[in-house]
């Protein structure tokens, strides 16, 4: 018989792995927020915010394990060492990560370490960053007249990694995807090169939006070509690029000729 | 002065285009949550389940819309007349969709009728079946480790559109890609045949998951050469397929190793 099944019928707690989704307290699934509000121990990342902790029991053990613009957090085997003893005091453990869990969240390695100690383990989706950016623009991701599918990527593959290194922007560049750059990173010029050099048009519309959902939200409209011209923004940050844009850019920047048109008329007045 | 601005400040009622989620109640956001249970009225399409149309208020005017298995519906212009029409009686409209409105959810072509009748509107992201799928195989769909990019398609794009006609599936296939096909269709002879002619390896690892997260939820893991021997499950159904799927296809194949060594232990005892 499997040692790891036969382990696992002796281990009372179990690890959920939440997502937290991008912000909004209000974006959580229904299931994540019954989660947080009953769980005893919540291991949570940076991307976290205040406003969904507070759902957390007073008698719940809270301890953030995020390690973000280089600060020092928990490594990945203290993570994994954490949850697994938790789960063999009886606890019921949230693991709560930014976004979903599945989408450049490390959460294969907590699987695979959970799996190893034979604790149940079970995974809860949320709103991950890029559809909530493009929900809070107006965009929809697809659109069968123009956009038929959706590449998510990062601007960089992590450092350290196998393979790392820059990304491979070839085949990803089509007038009929969406591109959805999560980590984008600051250097716009870098980029507008990388993917002009790769086909895209100059035109195709982009926008960045900058803590999806949460109040601090920020986004921009541009294209390809003036990406380099793109304000550093707060992270975490999402980059999208494609046609399903164009209708969400040409609105914002009719709105921005009105609020220009608006205020003409104010300075007139006086 | 944009007389569609002008416009919108006489339409006292909203339009909330809202993602249902996967089936799930508790999948959906706590905003979606709410949304639905305070609208006037809510048009749905026909992947939303009764147990989240339970949710409205009894007071609130319910309206299918949804044509599915070739029934006829709502014609998206109806929809769209609907949705501005409850909107200038001053109504708060739910246009509930399954999933993220903007996965596949013909969402473009309503914001644009929205956006041309002055109406105010605002996106509630869901959680997509993709990302329900990959949660309840406990998959992540990214691994920093082998899987840097993911990919949502449709097997065939819709008949009838502009650029019909097959998945182009070349530049899809990669070693580092978890490939998510949304109305995969049951033709899955032809679909291996078109990702092995892609260049996908026959031993890259996939998964079928129908009505993920609902009660009838049901999966099979196989690789990418055996696609032609799954059977026919019920809409909608998504197909995952990358080397993101390798540990949970192990696992999930040691799991039917051992139910039936236990099958043939109880039988050997007998």
């Amino acid at each position: 018989m499997d040692s790891n099944r036969a382990f696992a019928k002796t281990v009372k707690g179990k690890v959920y792995l939440v997502g937290a989704g991008p912000g909004d307290p209000d974006l959580l699934t229904v299931k994540a927020q019954r989660l947080i509000s009953s769980a005893d121990v919540i291991l949570y990342d940076d991307l976290v915010p205040a406003a969904i902790l507070a759902l957390a029991a007073s008698r719940a053990e809270t301890l953030s394990v995020g390690k973000r613009f280089g600060a020092k957090g928990a490594t990945q085997l203290e993570i994994n060492a954490r949850m697994i003893e938790s789960a063999h005091r009886g606890l019921a453990v949230v693991r709560l990560k930014g976004g979903d869990p599945g989408i450049f969240g490390r959460l294969a390695e907590e699987i695979d370490a959970l799996e190893a100690a034979g604790v149940p383990f079970e995974i809860v989706p949320g709103i991950t960053a890029g559809i909530a950016a493009a929900a809070s623009l107006g965009v929809s991701l697809t659109d069968r007249r123009k956009a038929t599918r959706v590449v998510v990527v990062t601007n960089h593959q992590a450092a350290g990694d196998q393979g790392a290194g820059k990304t491979d922007w070839r085949g990803l560049i089509r007038e009929d995807s969406t591109l959805v750059i999560y980590m984008p990173g600051h250097d716009f010029a870098a980029l507008r090169r990388d993917l002009l050099e790769a086909g895209c048009p100059a035109d195709m519309s982009a926008a960045i939006v900058s803590r999806a959902s949460a109040p601090e939200q920020r986004y921009l409209f541009t294209t390809a070509c003036e990406l380099d011209k793109l304000p550093r923004l707060d992270s975490p940050a999402v980059l999208l690029i494609g046609r399903a844009l164009d209708g969400a850019r040409r609105r914002s920047s009719a709105e921005a000729s009105l609020a220009l048109d608006e205020a003409e008329l104010l300075l007139s007045s006086l």
